[in-house]
């Protein structure tokens, strides 16, 4: 068994890695750590859902010397800039790591920088750390020691456009990604902007030039393409819980079908168990599951093409890929512990 | 008084049309026709919030010969493809037409056929219909017998668009136009795809190369702009009653700021008093309101403009546009009527 | 014109009062108070929706000396415990009041400490308070200088229970009041319970034995009753933005039948133009106007009656009912600014 | 492993039940029937979610003949008074019987017929039918060959009121039953009442005297108390997708307390995997899972007994307790295929 803990394990994130991690077959869930104000408390009372399933109580990072050399693997999901002070120890102790946030998801130091404004000490670690996404960098995570998980948006985003750009299909100055989230992105934490009567009924864009994701996928986007690739990428709350759908507006380098594309997508994304892909996908057809669910369609008229992706935000766009990682780290099937069917209605 | 029917009252936008009619200082609504399924009853059985408060009776469009006599004014709400087959009659009564369907928003046939395949037998009568838009068309609209009031999505689009477009700031073959409806817009009328359970926590895309909201867009656009302007228009359900979202994304020919964006909007629309310009509005804000609110941001790096606007597709989208409308037609100060403030939360 | 104030005016309350007020054809807002973090602001950055339309700037509970004089009538929307500190003061400049707090609800001080710990100074005032629930207590308002305007919930659960408490239906020591709320009630203080993420989907009882309301139920229903009533009441959050939807179950001391009690109750509630009766009300058919619908059913095999009343919390429940009784004060019609046909969808 | 099919596979119980069978370690699916248009369908095409996952095409009830005999066990999901007529040729088959609809709910026919109005012909194997509510009657469904599963709300409701009732400690002609239940429970038809737009900030009650779960509540608890129970029970739509929690009102025969209730409710279920007793559950606590939460508090100067209970009306409601119900036919622990954890938030 491997034998794994959780940091972060009092948000939205971490509650669903622990939820899934508690099930998964070749797991042993150690310890949990969160905030200061949960030290002490047990998982079921931060979440009743969890009441006669999970009664870990939560320590705090203080406790990580500690409790570092009792896990295998482990997890992080934390508020940018916050991992960074405790990965390089952790890895010394032969662990390997999932870091759910940002810190570790860039290898360009620069990128990171103008969008973080946070300095690595560590730049080795840094250097060393892979990018977690699994359909497009599998190799490379089987032998990683240090993942950097991808944002919700990025997952959802660079999948969905992956194939269009690696092809050179479509003009790379002018790819507009329209990504709605549901509310849960925003994380646990008490806000104005996350109450139900301010999100009820409240589609709104925000972050419209600036969101920290647009770095991200840009930056992934140009490595796959092997140049520049320019998103205008906006985000949007919609209300609901879980479930981003992004939609990816392309201009055509030259003609193209809706049937070619979709069979260079399938083709694509081939022997990967977590892509499907289909005619306009809903949030809701991926609920609660690892999957991201892709359709591609031309405008031929325009000769403009429009992805859209969706996936459940809180697990392939969090806990779910990082298990993912972790089984390709440890050797195992990468579905495994995430074989679970979305939940429908 | 202005003596007012409504046609299709039985309906989502019909129903906010009766509401807002019945608090008009200056009319009377004395008639109301429904589906054949409603003959006879009395709106307050269709609709228990408008118990004491409406007890007028549904008539048929059988009923149509004698009923048109009877008002100044008819609304028409109703399918595509009906309104066309009763509108020439009416307009011989003298009554003034607002029709807030399709069959009457175009001046080009051929263009409504492509979109609607439908025919007109009576082309001068389709010929004479003025597209109610009243921020960019008063002028005609206050000497126009018949209205086709423009569709819900084209009420956002274009008027999230036009300064753009009219400016020539953007690139006129690659403007996306990513729309966000609430599931209102599609009817009372039952079906799967506006069942609770599928639509809940359901976001998706749909018609994603053919809406025919695409055709009335690109076909005003091009007429502001003097040209051709092709528009890429993907609509989306997202859960909530009310509310369309557009998020524009545009390629600026040369670089602009976002500050000069948002002047040059202000601008525009100066003196309009339905729109309202501010950074990123949400649905929630023109709620039972006849407000498009709009902001417009640039992303320098990218040399792209990004514009949302809100409107309730109700009420802006529809209802409350037909009174503008009316308003107009009848020397009215087009407010009258549609003061009522946003409810929030 | 009466000039007025609101305290309070930053919370969903206190927005409604002031949108309310602004479209009062008799009434001028003078002034708006707020928190602390709220001073200075225009009550449009506060809330969107009111862009163009109130651009007052929030004073704080300090302006009040200054500010008391030059209002006609002044309403309070604050957390029970603070007005009671101010209002003996505004009453001084002849000032009518409405509190739209707990403070001046009861008029037995022994039951106003058991279930809010606090202690009025001015004993004459608290005496001087009369409850506003004008459809039981219309005379007494007409001549007040001092509302406590009712609760959301004991608004809806006192007007559905009345006709049944007054003639003495049912056993007063066994009526059992399920009240399911909107998330709006909790207003816009920022706390787990109230977000998104936690609340959609997500009904629960709260409060199970020991909510306030229930003090001010037993209260008003035994003074209507000329003797004790003791109802259990539980208040639920349901997942929605606004409404009220009380189900009062009684034990009948005598057989009853559907169509009697139907009769009984509209007779009861003849000439109030905010009550109406008819078969099982949906907390959609009263949003946004200031109706309380009540249905009532006998279980003939049972011999209970059941009752379901329907509000607007923030409405009916709050500053349409505030208005309502301001109205009454001042002998103007007690529906003037409150004529708004209910939003539906 | 055991063979299974599953009738009204096309419905929203049926889709549960579908997917947890799929996952089930003993079980696999040979088979699935729905309506006729379905027929030939995939169940992928119907339910996107299961792309990949579930290509079984839909039969209809004409294959029945052959299709019952390759299975050992199976599920009906069916509208009442359609199974009677398939249920007694399926067990000569040999295969054991789940049926999720009302028609093998009673033992005793003239209440049956009272509340359903269908006569069942075979009066032998209605009489074999076994109620399946494990937590009250698990050695007689271990034996049994033909399983009524509970309603969704009798589920809720008897298991919240099954402690009080055996002991005797309340009233058992004023037990109040108020139901608030998610929009599935309606299922997948096309119903204006279950339109997204009528239901979302839409509570209500219906069938508020005639709902034929009462009589399904009525029936079981009378078997417990040994003497009539009548409850009143109502029945609520709150605007969420899945869940029910019900509020049970008691009059206690003496004073007690919550702590020692709380007790007894624990003792009651001591040993049953899917009963959890704490203060106030949730819906959201209970989501896709097996679960039913209980929670018990005392109003003591009422002497009133209030208990709340939360469960997935389509899982511990519908399908899940179908699950459970074979595991114990077969031997199987009855947790097996049913240890999902809740999803949250």
């Amino acid at each position: 068994m491997i034998k794994a803990g959780v940091i972060g394990a009092g948000g939205y994130a971490g509650v669903n890695l622990v939820s899934l991690l508690l099930r998964h077959p070749e797991v042993e869930l150690k310890w949990v750590v969160s905030e200061e104000a949960h030290k002490g408390k047990k998982m079921s009372e931060l979440f009743p859902h969890l009441t006669d399933i999970c009664d870990l109580a939560c320590g705090t990072l203080d406790d990580m010397a500690k409790l570092a050399k009792q896990a295998d693997v482990i997890f992080l999901a934390l508020p940018h800039g916050i991992a960074l002070n405790y990965v390089p120890d952790i890895l010394k102790t032969g662990a390997k790591v999932v870091d759910l946030g940002a810190d570790y998801r860039f290898n360009d130091e620069a990128v990171f920088k103008k969008w973080y404004k946070v300095e690595h000490k560590d730049k080795e670690v840094f250097k060393s750390a892979v990018f977690g996404l699994p359909e497009l960098f599998k190799d490379q995570i089987k032998k990683a020691k240090l993942i950097g998980n991808p944002g919700c948006y990025p997952t959802a985003s660079i999948l969905g456009a992956a194939p269009l750009i690696k092809q050179g299909l479509v003009d790379p100055s002018a790819v507009m990604i329209d990504a709605k989230s549901g509310v849960s992105g925003a994380g646990r934490g008490v806000k104005l902007i996350t109450l139900y009567c301010e999100r009820n009924d409240g589609t709104m864009a925000y972050n419209v030039t600036g969101h920290r994701h647009m770095g991200e996928v840009d930056h992934i986007l140009s490595r796959l393409a092997g140049g520049p690739v320019a998103t205008t990428f906006v985000p949007h709350l919609v209300p609901q819980t879980r479930g981003i759908l992004t939609t990816i507006y392309g201009k055509l380098k030259k003609p193209a079908k809706t049937a070619g594309l979709m069979e260079l997508y399938k083709k694509f994304y081939k022997g990967q168990p977590f892509v499907r892909v289909y005619p306009t996908p809903c949030t809701k057809s991926v609920w609660f599951t690892n999957y991201c669910d892709i359709g591609v369609e031309v405008n031929e008229e325009k000769d403009t093409v429009i992805v859209t992706s969706a996936i459940d935000n809180l697990i392939k766009g969090a806990s779910g890929q990082a298990i993912q990682n972790m089984n390709l780290i440890f050797g195992l099937d990468e579905t495994k512990g995430l074989e679970q069917i979305g939940v429908f209605p």
